[in-house]
């Protein structure tokens, strides 16, 4: 053991053991959870007793352990989780009744888009998306637009790294990236056509919050056959605007909600 | 400091921190942390600092804390939480499309339905429930679902208990109670007329789970005046048994899920 982990404290352990749980790592038994998080197996044991306890895990009939009701209770209190998604969920709706089509919200966690809400089209395209899920943000079009509006040290950053190459039409090249974020900022909305699945286009708007500052991105995901993204973009717009307002408290989480 | 605060270890005062942020209660300084844990001001700094390092919490411009992105990352892996709203938004959506009322799905944990997803609806009567909100299961649609189909030992501990009042519908004897989850079990729905708030009626069914116990129970709320709840049962049993077959992987979370 290393002198770094030897100093861990009983905090830090008790954090590690809720970090092994991924999305495909969701259940997971007492010996499998010791050698995810390389603590001794009589360590994994108090810790995970702590966590039940507090209803931080749950144990199946089976003896495998998930993640529980109370730590999912405390953490719809995440005003970027649950918080942004009940305050944008009637303007989603909307999004959805008046297209069918998918629809995503997401907020930037450093250089990844996480999912916040996402609401299935019906006729409409395959999406590789899950709520909680990552993506990274040059290749979707929450991703462009939460990289677009983000630090100048961020899109610096981003640019300087390997771009991963989902499809032949994802753009890699930085220097054709850069172009892309301008165009976003110029149009206040991204376009991603093809990037993420040869099937799918995606046509994303920022979320600002009081202070203009961009916080979430929504979009509308639509097969590539057959669609012009284009005639979607005053609608995703409209949609960011709306969710902003109601962040920003001039607009309530719904007509009931007051 | 009594023994058993003196003996808690420092997970437990790790999980006692993440406890004071509650719905009303959701953004607070070290101070107040400090004061609603009775923990030392040094040592709440310590797992102040080993919560927000990890993501669990996260430190505002003003020096405040929220809960953070990541523990709500964690947490959306809860079967009960998002993964079984997950499962069940298609049906939801459905359901809200083809009423525009309020739509709801809870969990019960302990004497308590737990509000796992919320749509709102337009026209409708206001709902008093926020996503990962508690209430007491005897007054609400889905609480009575939860209850008739929960263990006989919970029915007569709830019995047992004083049924707080919220209206002068409410029903607060236990004899009444009782033949109320018989008709709900004889149904396979509730009808909760005015309980809550006398302007609102809630129509409840239940979700089952492959071994047909029931996991969970989805309602509409609509208005008191001029509706007729009855109408409404057979909308809110198809979705009831919707979500019960996703969840038992013989339909996926929608169309495109494959």
């Amino acid at each position: 053991m290393s002198d770094a982990r030897a100093r861990r404290s009983s905090g830090d352990r008790l954090l590690d053991i809720l970090g092994v749980f991924t999305p495909g790592r969701s259940a997971l038994t007492l010996t499998e959870i010791a050698g995810h998080t390389g603590l001794p197996l009589t360590t994994a044991h108090r810790l995970v007793a702590t966590l039940a306890r507090w209803g931080a895990l749950e144990r199946g009939d089976d003896g495998v352990y998930h993640v529980g009701l109370r730590l999912w209770e405390v953490a719809s209190l995440a005003p970027r989780g649950v918080g942004l998604r009940e305050a944008a969920m009637p303007f989603l709706e909307d999004l959805y009744e008046a297209t069918h089509e998918n629809v995503q919200l997401a907020v930037r966690d450093g250089m990844d888009a996480v999912y916040v809400e996402r609401i299935f089209g019906r006729s409409a395209v395959g999406v590789h998306t899950r709520v909680g899920a990552r993506w990274p943000l040059h290749a979707t079009g929450v991703g462009l637009v939460l990289l677009a509006y983000g630090p100048a040290e961020l899109q610096e950053a981003y640019c300087a790294r390997p771009l991963e190459r989902f499809t032949r039409f994802t753009v890699t090249d930085p220097g054709e990236l850069r172009r892309v974020l301008a165009q976003v900022r110029l149009e206040n909305c991204a376009v991603s056509s093809r990037q993420i699945t040869e099937d799918a286009v995606s046509v994303a708007a920022p979320v600002r919050d009081t202070k203009g500052a961009v916080t979430a991105a929504v979009s509308l995901v639509v097969p590539a056959a057959g669609t012009d993204p284009r005639r979607l973009i005053a609608a995703v717009r409209f949609a960011g605007l709306g969710i902003g307002r109601a962040l920003g408290g001039d607009a309530g989480g719904g007509p009931d909600d007051a």
